[in-house]
């Protein structure tokens, strides 16, 4: 695999928005409060009370012209009185007065404001009016800022504060490698008290509300950067910048960090009230699923299930466990019920985990000591060892030293609540915890909070349902697996070299010209504009022929009678042309016809769809489904943004619930899928180079020889941009 | 809807297996503990010490002629000794002295019998015979007999426990309405733990463990008709009497009381390890997945989904909820954050549920109040509220009174820990919840444990989850739609009304006509023996025509050549004829050849398969598909345990993923579904009324024409058993 080029991926956090700007949003040396108040319950008053109470170790300046003081703090009368310049400024202030304080902050060298106003985008006209004035103040200056409508920023290792959220009044999570990047302060808040209450150590924080600079793409970039971050999680609504987005994402799995996102507005009502709640396009959901797994993220639809991943997944990356040992995914299954075994078998192989059988006489030194138990894993070393434990300390060193596994879960449901038996247990698992570093360890348990605790410092995951333990530990594996074989960062793809796409109609025979000139391979065939150069052509080609009318302005030709298969004598060929240009005379009386064309019947093969459509978001898109039912009926396609290579089309075609037709069923023979493959590239080198001069691209069908024996387009529509 | 004869689904509960049988069991007015132990720790010695501290107001004789007294209680060297016979006996010593212990139970009267210990079925050849010994003890008598190899039995509402898990040290939980029937001692034991932690109130509670005479079945069956029991959830790892086991589901579901089923060993290791851990079949998953939903109960994958669905269907009866409402499932979402409603209405639509828009007059209202909230529904009332509550009072109000909702969801995250708010919201919903009885109320939220007893106090649900709560309610509805037209019971249907399948093989024209005979259409063909008849009857039907060879020792035709479509002329049937024998004479020269048969050729329609296999645990099961790939590549297909009615045919036709294409796509007009329906329900009866007499059925293509046009059969396939 190349490495991928860093610098590269970084290009579009470059100048202004370099990521280095966003160093005083995370880790400022001192922050200044515009607004603070004497109240610690009010939003201005707040963050200066979570400073003091969390330790914040930099300079604090509130500004408040009213107070010496405010909340015990020496106080300035404005931002320019202080005796330093604040690295960060938080603004708490009516949204009308926001603009000339932002300006200030730019003007006396300050690095960063967080703007919690609200009154801005999110508020009808006016508010849109002077959101675009506070855009203009910002303007192309170093100063970077959140919000506004943002309920701000934090980092738990730095211990500073620049938020009002009510949560932290209930106290803040513990340091820890987590990162979260949301666009919603409620759902960035939920988060945190989830987290809070688990004992889940966080990072950097922030929300990024209205987005008027600073974006959530921003924020992943900065910490796929930064060294505290292990894993970030992220909220998402709608994208802004979808280039810098995917750049992001990009960067975040060059450094080997898992992103897991909940991006939301799946649903048609969702998306209508997203649209209404962030002002943002939404786009296609399948298309920001399919370009999240592009970029390596994982997508989660809970936020629960947004913790418990990167609670494993932070666990795993701290103590360095490879991602290569995670995509194998070798589960072993401790228990003492046979039935919870059997349930997290069954999960396993829903993830897409493994339980390998051990060893037989690994089998029978467990069977030796429990002669009922079950020893192929799941092991089920049953009740008895409640009884004597020690027994358990046998079966599992058994299972460890002999199975060769990635991950271990041992199961013991509400048996810490037994003292004595929960302490043996726990010893148990520290000790093969210390004796096979290299698994993954997973207690499942239902505890008091203070076990939690211990199975943690034993070097232990804890996580009390069985189910999501396995869910856990599969999304572990499916990070690894979308990691694998990152892609370099594409090269720019310069328009000229790509055959141009006229802003007027394209017939059948333009349009296979265009896709033939990138490699796409397309069906020869002849134009003709005569009945007796359609007999010539037909007999030169040889019998059978296809013969189909040619017009720019007919998309669909079988609806008007335009196409004739199994043309089988020189005589039907001359027939045939009549016959096409009196159809298309009758039913397009206004088509223009470019001729008939005559080509070979295609032989066997696997009938796809090759497609391109441009997404508000992501701009073009591929598209690869199976013909007939498939997409027809099953709707079974999936897409990824263009441009991309072979390796990704490959993804992209295994991808489709048919993909098992591509492989050979049946006695069929498998297709030629490098073919296959190699077209889809093709195609969206075209799309992403030729962006902006069309409208959308139909390649349908495709049709898919057997192995070796390539593929060829049979009809092809390009529609152009804007006609 | 005909009301389910109650009667005819409690049949299989007769004599000894009478649901009274098991009043001892749920609700012993004594209890005898043979083995009872002085340390409250031994096994023989927690059931003492729980009856003693959970209050179990019944007579307790300890059974143990070394002391007078056993931890308090006094003593009795004998059940015989006892002054009354106890109703309920706990079995505590080793295996090899159960039987006896059984017997001596009986005698004296006892009406059940808990046997804890294991080394039984479970326990190799040796334990198998001793299992068997204490069946025929048991032989059909009147005592019912719990285990062995189980943790026992216990009703919370009835203070007793007649069990020895573990987790009872550390309490019991609340009394409630659900009640848990599980095969798994560990996993009853956990569900018990996780309900207790949470606050869930529980009834009675059995794990079956070997199932030597009461099974799962029975306790479903008996807590079917329990009036203190509201919702069942059932741990199954394999099912040992399958039409006890569906009586039972179908007696819950004539009682209205949902089933929420974690059946495990889906995979192959989970169904291996499944079939070591209980020693009985696991059957076809796809199967039992098909068998549940056919007996109205809900399949779940996980333990906490178990719990959680049981919550909040418990809340639903208990208050009277009417499934009608659930199965309308329109669901008012109100929360502080914009992102939390776009993800409910996300999760919405994924489970079934709507989220219908407010009136315009009710948005304006709403907008009058908060003039940047979202209005539509999902509703989001900003964080404003924070500040100025009475908004959420009045927008929650707005929103209830115009909604017509059945469900909703209030979201306001951690603010309960924010004391004054926190009571604040609280006071609003309870009000909501006693102007809006109607409508079931779900708080979803992150508090302190405390909050959310005084969430339920208030009448409401309270979920931590956003996603979560969506999938519970969710769960609602879909338990209402498995309710709906409950089937009457099954007609007991006689095998001499149906045609017999000799035990020999079987050609096409003698499936066919067995087919026909019980009403599922048959192409009309004509079997000749002779070139000259041939080409005769093929003139006679019209050309083109079909011909087939016909032979009870060639399954597959088409693979031996021994088909032939779009015959002609009468000069193509005649040669086609000698092709046909020539065919079988050379690949099949062992074949018996009945003839060839002459069929029209089959106009248009949609192809599909029905048939019937023998599952290893429910016996005949019809299996339905779409032709093509939808079954080769797409393995879509679906299952019905024999026999059903048509309504429960369309139900199963739906069910399958291309089923659009019957309901008419992309101009193609809607199948004949009808006549589907109708000739999978008279498939259903033959294979229930002949189910000991053939190994399968295939009628393979089943031909579906356009709506009011019918269905044929054009191949049909019976393999007879045992030849």
């Amino acid at each position: 695999m190349p490495a991928p080029d860093d610098e590269a991926l970084a290009r579009p956090f470059a100048g202004r928005r370099r990521l280095e700007s966003l160093d005083a949003l995370f880790a400022p040396r001192s922050i200044a409060i515009v607004g603070a108040s004497q109240d610690p319950r009010k939003i201005g008053g707040r963050p200066l009370a979570f400073l003091k109470r969390y330790g914040y170790p930099g300079a604090i300046y509130p500004i408040n012209p009213q107070y010496p003081e405010v909340q015990g703090v020496p106080a300035f009368s404005s931002l320019g009185a202080c005796p330093a310049p604040p690295e960060q400024v938080i603004v708490a202030l009516p949204a009308q007065k926001v603009p000339a304080v932002v300006a200030e902050a730019a003007a006396i060298g300050a690095k960063t404001a967080v703007v919690f106003s609200s009154g801005f985008g999110e508020a009808g006209a006016e508010g849109k009016a002077l959101q675009q004035r506070l855009v203009a103040v910002i303007g192309d200056g170093g100063l970077r800022v959140l919000g506004p409508n943002c309920i701000g920023v934090m980092n738990v290792r730095e211990r500073s504060y620049g938020t009002f959220q009510l949560a932290l009044e209930s106290g803040t999570a513990p340091a820890g490698g987590i990162g979260v990047a949301v666009q919603s302060g409620a759902m960035g808040s939920h988060l945190l008290t989830v987290c809070r209450n688990a004992g889940i150590g966080l990072g950097c924080w922030a929300a990024t509300g209205n987005e008027a600079d600073i974006d959530v793409a921003d924020v992943i970039a900065w910490m796929a950067r930064d060294p505290g971050t292990r894993v970030i999680i992220c909220c998402l609504e709608a994208c802004g910048d979808a280039a810098r987005f995917r750049a992001a994402l990009a960067l975040a799995r060059a450094a080997r960090k898992p992103v897991v996102v909940l991006k939301i507005g799946a649903s048609e009502v969702g998306k209508a009230a997203a649209a209404s709640h962030t002002g943002m396009l939404a786009g296609n959901d399948a298309v920001f699923d399919a370009v999240l797994r592009q970029e390596g993220a994982l997508r989660v639809e809970s936020l629960e299930a947004l913790v418990e991943i990167a609670y494993v997944a932070d666990h795993a990356a701290q103590r360095g466990f490879p991602p290569d040992r995670a995509a194998r995914g070798r589960l072993g299954v401790v228990t003492l019920s046979g039935g919870v075994g059997v349930l997290l078998a069954d999960v396993a192989a829903k993830v897409g985990l493994t339980l390998p059988e051990l060893p037989r006489d690994a089998q029978r030194a467990i069977l030796d000591l429990v002669p009922f138990a079950g020893a192929r894993n799941p092991i089920d070393s049953t009740a008895q060892v409640n009884v004597s434990p020690e027994l358990l300390d046998k079966c599992l060193d058994i299972a460890l030293k002999n199975g060769d596994f990635d991950f271990l879960v041992l199961f013991i449901t509400g048996v810490p609540y037994s003292r004595d038996l929960g302490s043996i247990y726990l010893r148990m698992l520290g000790r093969a915890r210390r004796r096979y570093p290299e698994t993954l360890m997973v207690m499942c348990a239902i505890a008091p909070g203070a076990y939690r605790r211990r199975v943690e410092r034993a070097g232990c995951l804890y996580i009390e349902d069985p189910t999501r333990a396995g869910i856990a530990l599969g999304a572990l594996k499916a990070i690894a697996d979308l990691h694998r074989g990152a892609p370099p960062a594409a090269p720019a793809l310069r328009a000229e070299d790509y055959p141009p796409i006229p802003r007027a109609a394209i017939d059948e025979t333009g349009a296979k010209r265009i896709l033939a000139a990138v490699g796409i391979p397309v069906m020869s065939e002849r134009l003709v504009t005569s009945a007796e150069d359609a007999a010539a052509a037909a007999a030169e080609i040889g019998f059978p022929v296809a013969m189909k009318i040619v017009s720019p302005d007919i998309a669909h030709k079988t609806e008007i009678g335009g196409v004739m298969l199994d043309v089988a004598s020189a005589d039907e060929a001359r027939r045939g042309y009549e016959r096409l240009r009196a159809a298309a005379a009758e039913k397009a009386p206004a088509a223009r016809v470019s001729g008939v064309a005559i080509a070979p019947m295609a032989s066997e093969g696997v009938e796809t769809i090759l497609g391109v459509v441009q997404d508000p978001v992501f701009g073009p898109v591929v598209m690869f489904g199976l013909g007939g039912v498939f997409v027809e009926t099953l709707r079974d396609v999936t897409f990824r943004a263009a441009p991309f290579g072979r390796e990704e089309a490959i993804r992209m075609i295994g991808e489709v619930k048919g993909a098992a037709l591509l492989r050979g069923t049946r006695g069929r023979p498998p297709a030629d899928v490098d073919a296959l493959a190699d077209a889809l590239a093709a195609l969206s080198r075209l799309a992403a180079a030729r962006r902006d001069d069309f409208a959308a691209i139909d390649i349908n069908p495709f049709l898919v020889r057997r192995e070796g024996r390539g593929a060829v387009a049979l009809d092809a529509l390009i529609v152009p941009q804007g006609i």
